[in-house]
């Protein structure tokens, strides 16, 4: 938690804060704070800055809260991925959301496995939490929407060139004969697929829409490790061109 | 298990083997492999190519191998990494060799708890296992080396400069003004500390050394997530470089 993320009820004066229950804990244990410190604080959608600690006990931390920075600029990247495995998920949002994205779609695949929709992790709640902590860790303060999408035709044909729009169409396929783009891209919707892969048929559906199949070369990586991978590598593209526009104007 | 790797022990004539174990039980139940089928194979350090089932039941299975082809180049990437928590650094070390990485250097840090360095995870054979399966991920063969170092101090004025040699050197540190490089680079050496970072005294040590600190943006990534962000935005560095000697040679 490097950033203690306020939420609208956490308020008990305009500028001052309650804290209880997990964040507490975080406060008390791992940060070992004690009173009159600084913390790096956000409010949830909000701005970010810092929040003074007035008093803190082992059931309640009053703080006294600043926020005046806006939080990090959003990536401009929709991620439409084949819901992993529950166990993974949790880690694959946390990661997600500390990259900065801010449209997840969780979709289905002939290789996703049915039983994983079952999941309580994809509870609404659950997922929230992970979103929380990918917050909490990469000090941001907008919450990312996550979208389920269980059957893969139905999303192809119906939902996804209107969620895509003018961005960038990629699908990472581990097969495929193109590598990344190089040049700078606006905005971007990138497809990964579960472990194993997307099937042939899936791919086509795909590039019909406009998708272009990239690997990120010989090595087959898990899906955990290729969202970080492939996110981080193509945001790049990306963050180029966002500072551009910022650092460049006149 | 993208990649069936073999051991020279597993051989019982030049072009055979017989597999037991957990491969065995990969090829069983999460293959589903029968007779005469054909799976990805690779000897450890060596060539890669295919196996052939010859005759596979619960107990064994002989296949006839074919070994014709030069697995993926290495990356030109050494890892300098924090010792992370035993829990995280299974994962890591698995994301790690399939990445690439040849070399990774687990070091002692302020911010690394004393007592990890007595984890069982750190034993020899343990950490082979988890580089094992990061080559089988990666259909890779070439076994990464991993060196453990728990002390920072005597690691960095003895022995860094050695294997650091003539590859550019980067340190990760979240605060630090520099943007990761855009120029291509022949070489890398980069270091990445714990959760919280290295603390002032380890970065100006590094920057005696001539390591560059550089920050991946304003977000905070957890130690997994930065390994693998930060590995696949420098590889494509590298890669650019490596392509360009390969494919545009006379």
């Amino acid at each position: 938690m490097n950033l203690l993320l306020l939420r609208p009820d956490d308020f008990i004066k305009p500028s001052q804060v309650q804290i209880r229950g997990r964040r507490l804990r975080h406060i008390n244990k791992t940060l070992k704070a004690k009173t009159g410190d600084f913390l790096k604080a956000g409010l949830l959608n909000g701005k970010i800055g810092r929040a003074e600690i007035l008093c803190l006990n082992q059931e309640v931390a009053d703080l006294r809260v600043d926020l005046t920075e806006q939080p990090p600029p959003p990536l401009a990247l929709n991620l439409i991925l084949a819901l992993p495995r529950p166990k993974m998920l949790r880690r694959i949002l946390q990661a997600a959301t500390s990259l900065g994205i801010k449209q997840i779609h969780l979709i289905g695949s002939w290789r996703v496995e049915k039983s994983y929709w079952q999941s309580p992790f994809l509870e609404a709640d659950k997922i929230h939490q992970q979103l929380i902590l990918g917050l909490e860790q990469a000090m941001d303060t907008q919450l990312p929407e996550v979208h389920l999408h269980p059957y893969f035709k139905p999303f192809v044909e119906d939902k996804l060139d209107a969620i895509a729009g003018d961005t960038t169409r990629l699908v990472a396929h581990p097969v495929a004969a193109a590598s990344l783009p190089t040049t700078q891209l606006a905005s971007l919707t990138l497809a990964i697929g579960p472990e194993g892969g997307f099937i042939p048929y899936e791919i086509e559906k795909l590039t019909e829409l406009g998708f272009s199949a990239v690997s990120l070369g010989p090595r087959i990586l898990t899906v955990e490790v290729a969202v970080s991978s492939l996110v981080s590598r193509l945001a790049y593209n990306l963050e180029s061109d966002s500072r551009k526009t910022h650092n460049c104007a006149p």
